[in-house]
Formats: C-alpha cells, structure tokens, sequence
C-alpha cells in the first residue's frame, strides 16, 4: 500500500481568488492555467515528488516536507485530506508521507498545488482507487489548495468553477495539450525566497469578507478568461499576455482594497522588488522586446514570454540586482505515478 | 487689475477618483480632506502663491511656474480656467500670472489644488469680482484640478459632489474649522521628488473608461466618508486613521486594475519605496507607534499621526535610507488674499 507521484506546479493566466464554499474548496470563478514542464535549460521542470504510504505497522500519520516534520497547520491539512481519501477507500489505516518540491516552498511558487495534485495522486493509488482524472482532480481540490486542480492535467487547464452543490463538477479540464503551443515560456523569477506571510487560502478568505471592490472580481476573471481562452486557441500571444497581466493586476487590487489581513494586517504580497520588476517589464516592452508579467499570492514575478526571446530575458533579469534566480518552463504534462519511492 | 492670493495643498483622506462630466470637472463621489497648515517645525505649510495681474496694455498671456516658462499643457489649462473668469467679469483683457509653489512641483503633492485655488482667488480678485467662498470654490474646480475646490478652505473639507447639471452645487464646504482638532498632524514624506508620469486628471479618465472594478468606487468612497465625518468629529484617530488608510488602498487598488493607461502604460503610482514605507508603517503600528498612511497620484506617502508621535515617526522616517525629506503639516487656513505681489 504504497505509491508515488510526480506532480507540476501551474501558473494561472486567469487567477482562482475566493470561494463560494470554504469547506469544499469551491471558488466563485472558472480559472485557467499553464502547468509547468521542463524545458531544455531547466530540465527538471517544477514539481512536488510525494511518496504515501499505508500500513496497519504505523501507530501514527507522518508527515515529512523537503526531508522535515511538517509543521502543525501542513500536518493538520494533510491529515484532513488523507482522511477523505481514507473515506473513499473505506480503510482506517495510519500514513507516512513524505514530498520533496524542486523549488522553493511557500512563496508564490505554488507548491501547494504541485503537493496537493500528488498527494492525491499518490494516496489514492496506495490504496487502490483507480480514479478518474476529473475525480483525481476534485480530490486534488479537496487538499485545501484549490489550484491543485489544475496540477492534474498538463498542458493549459481550466478549472471550471461548476454548479453541483457537492462540487463534484468543480473540477479542471484540460483544454489543450501540451503540444499546442510549445514556444510559450514563462520564466518563474525568484526575488525573495522567504516563505510568505499570509496563505492564499486565508487571504482570499479576508478579501471575500472585507473588499469592498470584491463583488467585481469573479465577473472580471470570468470575462478575462471568456476572451483568453481563444486567445490561446489562435496562439496569438499579444493578446494572451496582456489578458494575464491584466487579470494579475485586478487580483492584486484585489488584495490591496482588502481591509482586514488576519492579525490586523494588509494584504500585501507585493515587495518593493515586485513593483521594480513590474515596471522593467514594462519598459522592456515598451523598447519593443515582448513580455508580460503574472503574480500569485507572493511576491515573486513570472515573465512571459516567447522561446524567440528567452535568452535576452533571462539575461537581463538575472542583470538585475534584486533577482535572485530565474526558472524557465514551459507547457508540461500533468501528473504522474513514479515507479521509485521517496522512502 | 492685480492681486495676490496664498491658498495651501490639501491631502485627502477620502479620495476623488473619476468625473462624471469631464468638462466641468463633476465628481462621481464626494470626497474629503484635510487642508495643510504650518506646524512649529515648518512655519511655512505647504502652499503656492499667486499672483495675476490683467492689463490691456499685455499682447499675450503668461504663465509663469516656479520662475520658468510653463509648459504647453500647464499653459492651456490657465488660459481655459482665466477665460472662465473673464467671462464672468466681461472683459477680455490679456494677462500675466505668475505662481510659486515651496514644495516639488507635481510629485503628488497636490500643487495643482493650491495651484487651481489660488489662481481662481487671485483672477477673480484682480478683476474686482467678490466671490462668495462657495462661488470661488467652483471656480478652483474648474481649473482642470478637481482638488483645488478644497483648498478655498481651511480644516476638514468636504468637495460635495453636488445634483446639479451645471455644476453650481458641487463645490467644498468646511465640515469642521482647523482649530477643531490642531493636534493631528500629516508627515507628507518625500520618496522621490520626479514629476509623475500620468497627471491625475487622465489618470482617473483611464479608470473610468477601463477598470473593471471601478463601479464599486464611488459607493465605496461614499460608505468610507459616511463613516469619517463622525470619527473626525469625535477626535477618534484609531478609527479616522484606518479608513484614511482604507480609502488610498482602495484608490490605488482602482489604478492597479485599470487596464488601459496612457500610451499603453499601466496605472501604477507606487515607486518600489512606497511599498516599503507601507510595510514600515504598518511595522510600527504592530509595535504600538500608532501611524497611518494615505497616497495620493505619485509615489510619495504622507504618514498621518498624532501631535505626540511627530518627533519619534520623523525621526525614524528620516532614518530610512529611501526618504528624501519629511515635510510636517497640521490642519490649516484656506486660501487667502496677500498684499504682496510675486512681480
């Protein structure tokens, strides 16, 4: 009763911020992203590797994050999760589980949805459920990090908010393979690595409570993603890039209106190196070399761009003196089940 | 047909953002300010001194700023705001105008509110009109910078957005007198002394037209100012100072999503070292310094405390590697006629 799973991290070009469910991870808008693969200088791609275990041997559940105890808040939402899949399956038996991310942790790098997706992936074959991926992508959503979702498929990936009440619609898609536009990169740029102050999951819940500019933002991202999605289609990147930089920029106004942070605190994730790159961006763009931007609840920037360009770009990223590292990926497959365990 | 007005900046605690009549400068919510005073340690304020001198013996117009030539643009809104006032005066004499402002000159600094007040006093003045407070508050509006209504007044000022069509009913009105609460004080922190990119009046025309959040703006204002003409008439500076922070977070969160700028540039005012004194204040008021902040259009803060915290927030403001000059101000007199002219 064992397994492993490989799972990628995504991006979001149409961004997941709030929930109309908090228990069932329900969001209030259809979101799409790009799930990160490898590329020819990044080899390794971005990913959570998550080997679980079952065994009526174990008197307690483990839980080993990059070769450490996770803390109280990760051990309590993967026990959680766990226990729904230990549901399916109609079994009590205690887990170890122990998940390596290749990247850094908590900081904007979704690394909870990576870990999410193959936690799922993984938990569910230890114990023989042959799921479905639209199943494999609720149980993904139900680990707490919604985006996980989408860390399914490969690809570009939409996970539809859905309509059921049990959420069992609320699941991603895959719209198109990861062959569809292969000359996509986007460049994940590292800026602080610290881990962050306040959890997506908490921070949406303050903006849906406390943004007086909220009730605008599920028709805006719907509405974004209306108009990306053909975008993408026709691969025109034009277009495509500045429907993510826009979407990127209402989510954090989102976060910037939203009045009461827990403990008192503003939602804030920009550091003063997010807005110094925000506007190299723009200025890079405005001398003619192409690229946009997107920000997830951290302060770190992705660059998009196209192949044409990635070389000029990461060489004048990692120029710049607040950039600590620069990440190339590009569409990737989705999840896998890895033949060599962790442990 | 010469006079000389002083009128002093102002700094909104409840912002205006968005016209809903561009040519008379109609605002789509009412808004709400505290008008700069001089302290102890600046006798000075913060202020521009006017002086306007009529003449049939002048063949053009002049504009003089700061001792330089203005600029086409500068030119063209004192040329469009005096043609209004010599409308009402029925002459069409040429004129000589001559400004000084003794702070940076458009830097968020609101020059163009003790700009647009004092020039409408100084105008109407010279050419022997003798406006009510009221009648000379509409004529600072129309000088193109909507703010200058509430510069006419001293203390706490409300720019009502007024029901009328033409205009006549929109003007400020002083809410309570600088004498009502003298122990405020507003630390208005120079970050970087450019000339912004993006004037406010476009600025806001952009967010209008292209924020897909903006419709909630005006409730939102008027929800916050409902909330801190009570606060401020109570002299309660924990809840006067939170929705004044509110309120410019949820101002730039609306520039932040606004998707069209100028020239295809995105609306962000922050510097990277607005980010960073956001975080600081927000550093010290979790450690019991108890200070707020408020934005206007550019990347300078203004650090909003109480009497018996200047010396220490100065201190450590001047301590920070990125601030240029802390200029303190308290609430003040409006504008007022002077015997002195500037030529």
């Amino acid at each position: 009763m064992k397994a492993t799973a490989v799972a990628p991290s995504n991006i979001a070009w149409v961004k997941y911020w709030g929930r109309r469910n908090d228990a069932l991870v329900l969001p209030t808008n259809s979101n799409f992203s790009m799930t990160f693969g490898p590329t020819k200088t990044n080899p390794e791609g971005m990913h959570t590797t998550t080997t679980v275990e079952f065994s009526d041997a174990f008197d307690m559940d483990t839980v080993i994050i990059d070769g450490k105890e996770a803390d109280r808040n990760a051990y309590d939402r993967t026990v959680a999760h766990l226990n729904i899949i230990r549901g399916l399956a109609g079994v009590n038996y205690r887990f170890k589980m122990e998940s390596r991310n290749n990247f850094p942790y908590g900081a904007g790098f979704a690394s909870s949805a990576s870990g999410g997706a193959a936690e799922a992936y993984a938990a569910s074959e230890a114990l023989g459920l042959r799921l479905s991926k639209e199943k494999l992508s609720v149980l993904a959503r139900l680990s707490g990090s919604g985006s996980a979702a989408r860390s399914v498929h490969g690809g570009w990936v939409m996970w539809q908010k859905g309509e059921r009440e049990d959420g069992e619609d609320s699941h991603a898609i895959r719209v198109f393979d990861e062959n569809h536009w292969p000359d996509v990169r986007v460049l994940a740029t590292v800026l602080d690595d610290k881990v962050k102050g306040v959890r997506s999951a908490e921070g949406m819940k303050e903006s849906v409570e406390s943004c007086p500019l909220y009730a605008l933002w599920p028709s805006t991202a719907e509405s974004d993603l209306k108009r990306l999605i053909p975008a993408i289609e026709r691969r025109d990147f034009s277009t495509a890039g500045l429907i993510a930089e826009y979407n990127c920029r209402a989510l954090h106004a989102i976060m910037l209106a939203t009045r009461e942070g827990p403990k008192d605190r503003p939602l804030i994730y920009f550091a003063p190196e997010t807005i110094a790159l925000m506007k190299q961006v723009h200025a890079w763009r405005a001398e003619g070399l192409e690229a946009y931007y997107t920000i997830d609840a951290g302060p770190n920037v992705k660059v998009i761009c196209m192949k044409e360009d990635e070389a000029t770009l990461t060489d004048r990223l990692k120029s710049l003196p607040f950039v600590k590292n620069v990440i190339p990926t590009q569409p990737g497959p989705g999840a896998r089940l890895a033949d060599e365990h962790l442990f």
